[in-house]
């Protein structure tokens, strides 16, 4: 059969990884998709040390590739939306099959890029653009095809789990894990889009797309940063049978869809809950199969490259094929997209964690207590830590049963009130992640 | 598109399962696949409580099914060898695609019945018959394509990991545990083949020619069954931090292919120690990605039709695409398949626990671990255990470093015959299952 040519744009850490792994694994590839698989043109506006082209032909120019009529398949790893987006639409007006690890533009402009693709016959394949080398998008669109989705929770960011297991490991604050993440290579000197739940919003608007059935809405993601979790959180937490992870949550309710990124207490003897480091997972509950796991690196050079290469022998193995037998981007025919509205978060429900500094005197936490009673709010637990030698706070920690987003926050206002309560509330939210 | 006819063969609990999701599901299907999914005919010797045919054609015959000429897809869930092989062979010969959950059909003949698919051009799918609904045969075969498979190791019998479960939970012996689970549904009243680990071995048997590219050969598969563990050896395991999992391993090395299944301490900081009950989960080490685990429920109704389900859509989303655009069956071109050896346990290496009863008296220990250092076998850890009041004997428990099979067993058997160990020495393997 005949060789497939590809063109990488990026050579930056993935495309280093895409360009060395491909050339080690060759033949396994070759055996696997019935094509030799060539990478025949780079685009890079530099060279990498950790890659050596050899005699591919690179260009400074990254358009040179998409117009480089011996190329099949184009690999876009530049990242960002532009020039991403243009180079990607150039690319598939050319009649070239895409494949990207770039989970911003497919987050923010996927729609208008699959548009484009069907209206061509070509397709764009994004497996790296979620949680790394793990085939999540493959096992949402093809692997759970008969099962209608439930919901779904991922640590899908690396950078804030690998923060939180070491904030629970050492006993150490936010930023100081933070700063040895950055020394680490794991966050960015601006930390804002992985500690901020950013990164994390781009890939559960894709999860959630391809799980449910539904337009790609990064714009409704509700999101929350890690930075406010404190150490005192993390032991209090554990202390109750829980631990606090950054997760993305995709939820399907009769009211329409939760789509949120939030620090989330979960119970300690959850699979997930042991996921540790700057390692992925996602949970995935489905009506036939139930909870399944997902797990593994999420980020790197040659983790991403796995998915990247994935993603070439597929479209490789199909390239003589109808768009018909390919699977649809968002794993749903077009025509069968759901309009099911995406909830505001204040129509979310969920469990809470709440942490009150108060005066510690007879009778405030039955106040408190009466309350969330009144308001019909379910107590799970709680506990009341006396005050250190010489202070005159005690410290309650309270879990409460699922309730709803607005009226929840109603009564925290109420709660807030109290003279009693000396410091602002800290809230976390909590999912039991049970079937 | 057109509609897509499936036959079922056998409407026991996957049988009823696969007909009911398919029923509930029938939108979610056809917008996934681009085809409608019909079961059109049902050969069942008895009808099933748990299902309702309706108007679908039941035939009593399951031949009357394969021989059917409106029947596109044949969905065999008869098990066993035989009449199953002969039904596929038929169907295969009267050009239908086949999908199957049957383990022992596919690892035992597999390599027959993928040359009579390739033969007449139809595929031959069967992501059911390992590990239920966890998607790992399209994990291993596609969504890892790009990678060197170097091992991987798995909890693949759901009744061998609940009793080991259960065991540590509770503190009771095995055949206690035996009992419960068969009390509960999740063990046969002939539980051979799942605790003496045969029903794993088959399964590993498939994981291992689709991960390293060679035919089946369940034959060479070396198998244990987990009678002989102890609630003392899972006690111990756990005071040196370790878990005992019935696992199935497969693993490159230089010298050829190991293929085993057996009762096997594993770090308890693993996430798969800590998968527990009936639920599977497979870890997968390859050379771009690293290490990936895989987790969800290996056997039950819907689970398993979950599965089925997914290998019907991707049938019939290349139904009128050429057999090149298809996944071979066991993941490599059929010319590119490898013809490593697999290698006899003797010449497998591993670590290993032994736990001794020893006469109570001075120098026994270093008598012993003497005896190892003289054999070039490195002792990690050693606990001895003082006599129960009353008692004359100790127990020692030792953790060895990685040892060839063969010499550790001759070592083994000079050790044995020390007068000072009063008992048979009870060995298990031992696996740290990092990178």
């Amino acid at each position: 059969m005949r060789a497939i040519n590809v063109g990488i744009c990026g050579l930056g850490t993935v495309g280093s990884g895409v360009f060395n792994v491909i050339n080690r694994n060759q033949p396994t590839l070759a055996a696997r998709a019935g094509h030799a698989i060539n990478i025949t043109h780079i685009g890079a506006r530099r060279d990498n040390p950790d890659c050596q082209p050899g005699s591919t032909k690179v260009s400074r120019d990254i358009f040179a590739v998409v117009n480089d009529p011996d190329v099949d398949i184009v690999v876009e790893l530049i990242g960002g939306l532009q020039p991403a987006k243009e180079l990607v639409l150039q690319a598939i007006a050319n009649g070239k099959h895409v494949i990207t690890a770039n989970k911003a533009l497919i987050a923010e402009h996927g729609n208008e890029i699959f548009a484009a693709a069907r209206e061509r016959g070509v397709e764009v394949a994004f497996e790296a653009a979620v949680a790394g080398g793990v085939p999540i998008i493959k096992v949402l669109r093809e692997g759970l095809s008969a099962n209608r989705i439930e919901w779904l929770a991922g640590i899908i960011n690396g950078t804030g789990n690998f923060i939180l297991s070491e904030m629970r490991d050492t006993g150490r604050a936010f930023d100081d894990v933070l700063e040895e993440a950055q020394a680490l290579g794991y966050a960015e000197a601006d930390p804002t889009f992985d500690v901020e739940g950013i990164d994390a919003a781009h890939k559960l608007a894709i999860l959630a797309s391809i799980a449910f059935g539904i337009p790609l809405q990064f714009d409704k993601v509700y999101t929350e940063g890690i930075g406010r979790v404190t150490t005192q959180d993390v032991r209090y937490a554990e202390e109750l049978g829980y631990r606090i992870k950054h997760l993305g949550i995709a939820r399907r309710t009769e009211e329409g869809i939760e789509l949120r990124v939030h620090p989330t207490l979960i119970p300690q003897q959850r699979l997930i809950a042991n996921v540790n480091g700057v390692m992925n997972a996602i949970l995935i509950e489905a009506d036939a199969v139930g909870p399944t796991l997902y797990y593994g690196a999420g980020a790197g050079s040659e983790a991403t490259a796995s998915a990247v290469i994935a993603d070439i022998v597929d479209v490789a193995r199909t390239i003589d094929a109808g768009p018909e037998q390919r699977v649809p981007a968002l794993a749903f025919q077009q025509h069968a997209l759901s309009d099911e509205p995406v909830l505001p978060i204040d129509a979310v429900r969920t469990a809470y964690y709440l942490r009150m500094s108060v005066v510690d005197e007879p009778g405030v936490l039955s106040s408190i207590t009466r309350m969330l009673s009144d308001a019909d709010i379910s107590i799970e637990a709680v506990i009341q830590k006396e005050p250190k030698k010489g202070a005159t706070t005690a410290t309650i920690i309270l879990l409460t049963d699922v309730v709803q987003e607005r009226h929840f926050q109603q009564t925290l206002t109420a709660l807030q009130n109290l003279p009693t309560i000396t410091e602002p509330v800290m809230t976390l939210r909590m999912e039991s992640l049970d079937g």
